[in-house]
């Protein structure tokens, strides 16, 4: 693998004067109608690739895919950034929000050179571009977004919101790095792209770089116009004034006008937006920034499918929303439609951008930057590439001292906030934490003895503001979508991180992780694609601990929608005390490719495992806690009490250690899962456990009372072809909630120990009969905690001397 | 049940003069007095609830649940939006964004009476208070959140994001509604919430209500400030002015201001906003009203905690992020803190505010509208109590005919549409259909026969925009949030709707959902809240089916996500062809607190059943397809193909088809599930069926091939307690996907026809060895299907021929 790092380019100069030759004019336009034709011979052509013959039926495909509307404007942006890029050496990367704009960027990435160096059979000939066009969307072939298949894409567009967030996080710690971001005004009226805009607040000038925000208004989405193409220009100024931004509004190719007076306005205002940067990014390295800069940006607006024929049938295609997929959807089989096809590809001349050989000729790829300067192969795109494996210092080290299972008590998370401590002193420059205003709510506090909070509003003193400042280690804004986002532009740029939210909330970006999860399975895939850093949840405030929030606040249910995944993608975690939770968080923050969650509990609770017995514990993923059971050497238990989460572990040794005292004879297993995937078959996820392996810790005829942390009917579809799958109870949060005491949770979904013990006696064969006594004791335990927190608003003294048998490590 | 209708209020009447009277700012004074005095209470207090001994650390609850900070600011609004209620005869709601606010709420309700009105325990004494004090998140109380148990309430707010959107969906057709709507400069910095201020985009100045946002700046959050406190003002102002309001600007209560002042500036504003409303909706009704008002909005920016402790502990409360849960977070247990709180409480001068019995003084409640003037008892917040049944054309007129299985073919959703269209005619104004820019692409195109999609930004002519209107039944945003929140807000207030979306990017509102479920769940259980319309999915677009899209727009996995929610309130629907489509439809539209997911096919395909079949089929939910399989009556079969889905009823209705020609001595059973609650066992879901039923249509012991739409795990999970569980195998969509044909997607998750008919020939005891050729041409089918798409781009010409049984209908 080539090592690359990032050189600092002799990017942000303010150029003294910029003159726009007709040479740049004429590169300009030679390499926006070779992308065009490139981006329509894609979407329409399975031969005949330069038009060396008359068009005919047989060279349209037969099936017509693909979105042509967003797509010149995306290679009039290409071409554009790519002068800048050379005038002034940058350090730059493109990030397409408009995705499905896919042969957009296919066709520019052709253009320079870099899709054939990274797909060799793609070469610059007749019939390299044959095949160009062949794949697309084709089956066997390319997708039809810029996907992860694009070179230089980071961002594949299919779900609409996420390009600025993306950017962003990709800029944090690139101080010379300069994300162009394009920004649909389709993907302009979501929520997560609405907020996005204030990603300027968390942006360090010194330290980090710059995002240049590129609203591309073409005026129509599938069949609607666009909210902001539909508002008054002064609006539409101070809204992105309101954003923080300083405006710079272009509008060309209306009624005709010509290109080449487009493009000489466009470079005009991108030369200045450059130079300004330059004066932003030169005072903020001298010292002499004062307050946040009205960062620009540029608004363009152009005709929805500009350069497509205007009419169509005699409906408007151009400036329309008719031109928003293919104008002509039926070219093969409409004998005027394909003379309307041919007169469109023509029109962009090709026998002047192609050679004889079908190679595209030097004017049409002059703009084409060197290199890694190249946006599409630029290696910030690739971000496995420049990843450096984390310093992590030795988790064992920050373990809790746990003399005997249950005899010390911490905050799992809180101890988990002294090793991130270090990681961040040991990783100053390519780790962050980014959270939606929780980071000290779930208990990481500890992070801030050695770093603040990122933030470029306004601050007070230190009175009133908790750890603020311009740079820092933890980025929180109340959104969800942004700490999602921020962190998965930089994980894709090659560095490392985690997002910590309560566990309900996660819910909001559950289809981001769904694209997320998707591009990592794609990426897989292909060669030139380098691993980067997986992608990490901490989930705290958990559904069992909500005390303040009650019923919206309890849902446990990512773990459902994880599941979903590729099994080689997802992976679930469920330490339940301190030293488990450091040794499962080790792991996450060295894998790579992955989605890791882990739930994990901020309350002060009892830890359980030695730091040795911990680290063997997640090792494993599961394992039976002899200490806490009282089964016997070589004998198989009658039932097995196992458990998953941090207070299902609590309620489950509670069972045990009741059972213990009550029904000394009975042999009880404790069983503790992990890492959740364990439970699976082998064949359906590489943690799967053997069916042997399974059987021996499960048994296949023993009941099997399992208290699971989330919905119980996960632990089924985990398990339901195991031999013992009938013998499976399981206990979880089955949707009852509200604010009320943390036992009365439990309870509430019949989680509680006394419950256990009953499941325990009912299906022990016999035992409730002889035991009727215990059975009716639990019962009135629990009728007796119930009032008992009613009466009093907290819970009752419940069991806490553990009693542990001989072999308690 | 009371009858309740909205009568027409003397609102929209600008004042001549308004001249705050010194009565008026007395009685603003009491009410917020006696509101936080309440709230508090409720925070802290077990007994001694209006102090008439000295506070002792008995009297305060042993855990401080809930949050200070929000409420002084939500009880100021509600008292000043009483007051402009009564000068003008307003028909008001309020939506408290903060819904973490709760006590604040809670304490206005019980002040204008409600309360003690729906809850007669709590009445207006001494006692009444000791109870509504208790009972604040108390263990068998009331939760902490503006939860459906608050009278008044639409939005919970526990979950962030979501009040402006579902007050403008309240507001929709309520044409003299005001909804006052609470935004946190929390909840502000989500993304649903910063594009739904674009919702004023969508309203009709004449037709529909009037939002007032009121952006409520108290600075900070649980541990930062908030992005829109840290702007400047010109910023905030430019932003509001961009968003498209009038944005004026209260500032107050800081640096120890008098709260009278403060009263008195805001009471003048909000009477200049309620003239500004009143000129705005007079020239609606006259005619005189050009282009998109700009409605006014207010900034109120007061410190956080308003009137707490400035300092405790010598560190800043009132007015800091300190204050934003418990201020005293340990009263009962610090000496000190128990004066500070006793000193607190009393400053607000109790002893004035309650009478001898307990009751709060004529004073304090002065400002209480009448009856269902109160926000708190408007019906509006109560909409089951206004909502009509929709009239609903008989779906059966609308069916397409279906003369044999498979012989005519029809886009479902194409004919649904139709029907839509006359559901439209027949309820002009409360019935409507939301969506994300896909209403036309998701085939409900008839619709705009008879309505246009509402849209008041700019227009152009009916060249270039399709069907929008100033008035319109269809509503469509870019921005699945805000299509979820107004539907929500549409059907909380009494009327009727349904979402239509791609079927991947419902998951963007998964957590919308949750709370709308949990939601409904509560509200099941409170005797004075009656059913609202279910809320209606319409998923189409669907994984099979995203030819132009690939991978990014394949996901089935709403369903698995809606399944966790308690039984009582999710329904799942996969009708297969137009008529099941209509029937089920039909069905939903008649339903109350329910959610129902409906996920259909857009494309042309075949018809299966005939209109009386298909009634008979979706009601009874799944059934066996006598015509379409090769059982002899009276006989076991040998081998069971279950579907669900239309891609998998296709698919499977194939391979029956094949195996009737190649192997006519199997006895092959055809099960269709339309209903997919029907799975589960009847002690799980109220559609489950019983276990007979269940092993009467699946049988105990054959093998039961099931092709499901989605997940196949999601069939596991749901049978996994039946008879018959161990011989089930379910292929479905395993996360392969990309741009492609529809056979080819259906190949790569082996769920084609020959890939099932291999199945059957696998499962079948001895089969295989026996038809070890028909095997072997399944094999090549499938094979010489993938290169011929590969080559050509397009499908395989595959079976089409159906051939029936002698049963066929």
């Amino acid at each position: 693998m080539t090592t690359h790092t990032l050189d600092s380019p002799g990017a942000w100069t303010a150029l003294a004067t910029q003159i726009i030759t007709d040479r740049s004019l004429d590169e300009l336009d030679a390499w926006w109608r070779a992308a065009n034709y490139l981006s329509i011979g894609q979407i329409y052509l399975l031969d005949n690739p330069l038009l060396r013959e008359p068009l005919a039926p047989a060279h349209i495909k037969p099936r017509l895919l693909g979105h042509w509307g967003t797509t010149p404007g995306l290679n009039f942006l290409y071409a554009h950034l790519n002068r800048v890029i050379r005038d002034r050496d940058l350090n730059t990367i493109f990030i397409t929000g408009p995705g499905h704009g896919g042969p957009g960027l296919v066709a520019n990435t052709y253009l320079d050179g870099t899709y054939s160096e990274v797909y060799d059979d793609i070469d610059h000939t007749m019939d390299g571009v044959r095949k160009l066009f062949r794949q697309f969307s084709f089956p066997g072939g390319i997708p039809s977004h810029v996907a992860p298949e694009t070179p230089g894409s980071i961002h594949e567009g299919g779900e609409l919101g996420y390009s600025l967030s993306h950017a962003y996080g990709a800029v944090f710690d690139n101080p010379d790095l300069l994300v162009a971001a394009v920004v649909g005004d389709g993907e302009a009226e979501t929520g997560p792209l609405a907020t996005s805009w204030h990603s300027n607040k968390f942006i360090d000038p010194l330290r980090d770089g710059v995002v240049l925000p590129i609203l591309h208004l073409n005026g129509y989405k599938i069949a609607n116009p666009t909210v902001l193409a539909r508002i008054p220009d002064h609006e539409l100024d101070q809204l992105m004034r309101g954003y923080g931004h300083t405006p710079y509004l272009v509008s060309g190719g209306f009624d005709g006008e010509d290109p080449r007076e487009v493009h000489r306005r466009f470079a005009a205002v991108l030369d200045e937006v450059m130079d300004q940067i330059a004066r932003i990014k030169t005072d903020a390295r001298s010292g002499r920034l004062e307050g946040r800069p009205a960062w620009p940006m540029i608004i363009l607006r152009t005709p929805k499918g500009w350069t497509c024929p205007a009419f169509i049938d005699g409906k408007p295609a151009e400036n329309s929303w008719r031109s928003h997929q293919v104008p002509l959807a039926n070219a093969r089989d409409t004998p005027a439609h394909v003379a309307v096809l041919e007169g469109w590809l023509r029109s962009y001349r090709p026998e002047e951008l192609f050679d004889q050989a079908g190679a595209v000729v030097p004017l049409a790829t002059a703009l084409a930057p060197d290199g890694d300067r190249r946006m599409s192969a630029n290696p910030v795109a690739n971000g496995g590439l420049l990843r450096r494996p984390l310093r992590l210092p030795d988790f064992r080290e920050y373990g809790v001292d746990v003399p005997a299972p249950g005899a010390t008590t911490a905050s799992a998370t809180a101890v988990l906030g002294t090793w991130l401590r270090d990681v961040i002193v040991a990783n100053p420059d390519n780790f962050r934490i980014f959270g939606p205003d929780e980071t000290a709510s779930n208990r990481l506090q500890a992070v801030f003895e050695v770093t603040d909070k990122q933030w470029d509003a306004e601050r007070e003193d230190a009175d009133m503001d908790n750890h603020l400042a311009r740079s820092g280690r933890v980025v929180e804004m109340l959104s969800e979508h942004q700490c999602e986002g921020w962190l998965e532009g930089y994980l894709l740029t090659g560095r490392h991180g985690l997002i910590n939210s309560y566990e309900a909330f996660i819910h909001i970006v559950d289809s981001m992780f769904n694209q997320h999860a998707k591009w990592l399975k794609s990426s897989r895939a292909i060669a030139w694609r380098q691993p980067i850093s997986s992608l990490n949840y901490l989930l705290s405030s958990h559904v069992w601990r909500q005390d303040h929030n009650g019923a919206s606040h309890q849902d446990p249910g990512f773990i459902d929608h994880v599941m979903n995944k590729k099994a080689d993608i997802v992976r679930v975690y469920l330490p339940f005390d301190a030293n488990t939770l450091l040794s499962t968080y080790d792991h996450c923050l060295r894998s790579v490719d992955y989605v890791n969650v882990v739930v994990a509990g901020k309350q002060p609770e009892a830890n359980w495992l030695s730091m040795p017995d911990a680290v063997q514990h997640c090792t494993r993923g599961l394992g039976i806690f002899d200490w806490a059971g009282t089964e016997r050497h070589g004998e198989e238990p009658d039932v097995i009490l196992a458990c998953a989460g941090d207070v299902p572990t609590i309620e489950v040794l509670a069972a045990a250690s009741l059972l213990r005292t009550a029904v000394p004879a009975l042999k009880v297993r404790v069983v503790n899962v992990v890492d959740l995937m364990r439970l699976q078959s082998e064949d359906q996820h590489p943690h799967g456990l053997s069916d042997a392996e399974y059987d021996a810790i499960f048994t296949t005829d023993r009941p099997v009372i399992f208290a699971y942390h989330g919905y119980p009917w996960l632990i089924h579809r985990l398990t339901y072809r195991r031999r013992g799958h009938a013998n499976l109870h399981v206990r979880g949060f089955i949707e009852e909630g509200t604010t009320t005491t943390p036992f009365d949770m439990v309870m509430l979904n019949d989680l509680d120990r006394y419950r256990l013990v009953i499941d325990v006696l009912d299906r022990v064969p016999g035992l409730a009969a002889r035991e009727a006594i215990l059975r009716q004791e639990m019962q009135d335990a629990r009728l007796s905690a119930r009032a008992y927190t009613r009466e009093h608003g907290e819970d009752i003294p419940v069991v806490a001397e553990w009693t542990w048998g001989a072999e308690t490590p």
